[in-house]
């Protein structure tokens, strides 16, 4: 009997090359597939709720996976964290609904970027922030940061995706964007319906464009607009972390 | 003219073999005596306050060294860390009197020791902490680290050293050892006149002893009384935070 499972994990994404297999690199749904394979002793194929670049953190993805193995529930978790490597940890699993899907049910999802703004980068920290010690108009940074919020057409805040030949719709619900200081840290937090490639990242990279007296927010304001361009620059990858996904149940 | 400087550094101790320069290792005197160099154009020596093993995270160490070059201090500053990798930082750097000597002058030093309890260890802290999910007395624990404040004779806490062929005396000062919880932490944290090599990783694992209920805080004191003896385990470094390093100034 096949049984479906949905299991939270964390990971740093400093040594992994992004979610997605690929030849010649090790990716996080490489590792998985293989280490479940292990277990169940025949290819297994792990659908996460979203590709997560390069370097990005996670800290409760979600992801989805059939075993025909009978292995106790219990037993699965202790034994994923045995064979999975330090950075990543499986947080929770359980046994799913049989027609549960990682990707295609989940509903909102929340991401942080982390941008460390003191002169000296703490080298614990060197990981998960964008060091920037440089001057940046923060007041005018956080009144920025309300422009994404809303049903939104994010053309200009995308990757070209080569797969897009159909021109998918580029429009996108926020639900929240916000930006606080914390400490030595600038924070965004950003919850919404789903993001394209690179999304999170280039909204940041033009926030701080904004910070930098490069742009108003009302010239930010207008990328969401017609004609949707130029195209937005983007923030590296280390300081953005996957905070969590939402499904209906 | 040759100045003498002091300056504080932190770093993520994961990668270097500990800080005492060594062949065929990266070691952090190694790495900051070869990037003074470059500056110098001379080979020039580190002195810190005191050597760290491999694995072990600075937080604020104190190190000294002589420059003939007559570069300004802020810049100093900066292409020190220009030259270092991410993972060592210089906090601060100063002018010191031509006198001032990291390690001799060096009146006390603060360590930390982290645990993790939770049943599964956060991808973030793993280089950072020594994961200890399982039972634990932790209020025995917190009631026996008072065992080691006082002017007491820690030989049983020692790793032997080949060059201690003088006997010199084990006997050392710790002005506060407190253990607490703090989320998902074990903390310990102790504050003395100086440490012998691996004396906290040892100090940590026999508290962890009582903790496991092999070892009674009584016969824990007792191991600080003649014939100091059996000599204690140690705890592994990754979970050892050199905090501080206090000075007359």
């Amino acid at each position: 009997m096949t049984r479906r499972f949905r299991a939270t994990l964390a990971w740093d994404g400093s040594a992994w090359f992004g979610w997605q297999r690929q030849v010649g690199a090790p990716t996080l749904q490489q590792e998985l597939e293989r280490v479940l394979a292990l277990i169940e002793k025949a290819p297994v194929v792990v659908e996460a709720s979203g590709r997560t670049d390069a370097g990005v953190h996670a800290h409760a993805q979600v992801i989805s996976f059939d075993l025909q193995n009978r292995i106790p529930v219990e037993n699965l978790h202790r034994v994923l964290n045995d064979l999975l490597p330090e950075d990543i940890r499986v947080l929770s699993v359980q046994v799913a609904a049989p027609d549960f899907h990682a990707r295609f049910h989940a509903r909102a999802k929340t991401y942080e970027y982390r941008i460390w703004r003191g002169s000296i980068c703490p080298p614990f920290q060197r990981h998960y922030v964008l060091h920037f010690p440089w001057p940046l108009l923060e007041t005018e940074m956080i009144a920025a940061a309300a422009v994404y919020a809303g049903d939104l057409n994010f053309s200009a805040f995308a990757a070209s995706d080569p797969k897009d030949v159909h021109g998918f719709s580029k429009v996108r619900r926020v639900h929240s964007s916000l930006l606080w200081r914390e400490g030595e840290q600038l924070i965004y937090r950003v919850r919404g319906s789903g993001f394209m490639k690179h999304q999170v990242r280039m909204m940041v990279c033009m926030l701080l464009e904004v910070g930098k007296g490069n742009l108003s927010k009302e010239e930010l304001a207008a990328r969401l607009q017609p004609p949707y361009a130029p195209k937005a620059c983007a923030v590296p990858a280390r300081g953005l972390h996957l905070l969590s996904v939402e499904y209906d149940d």
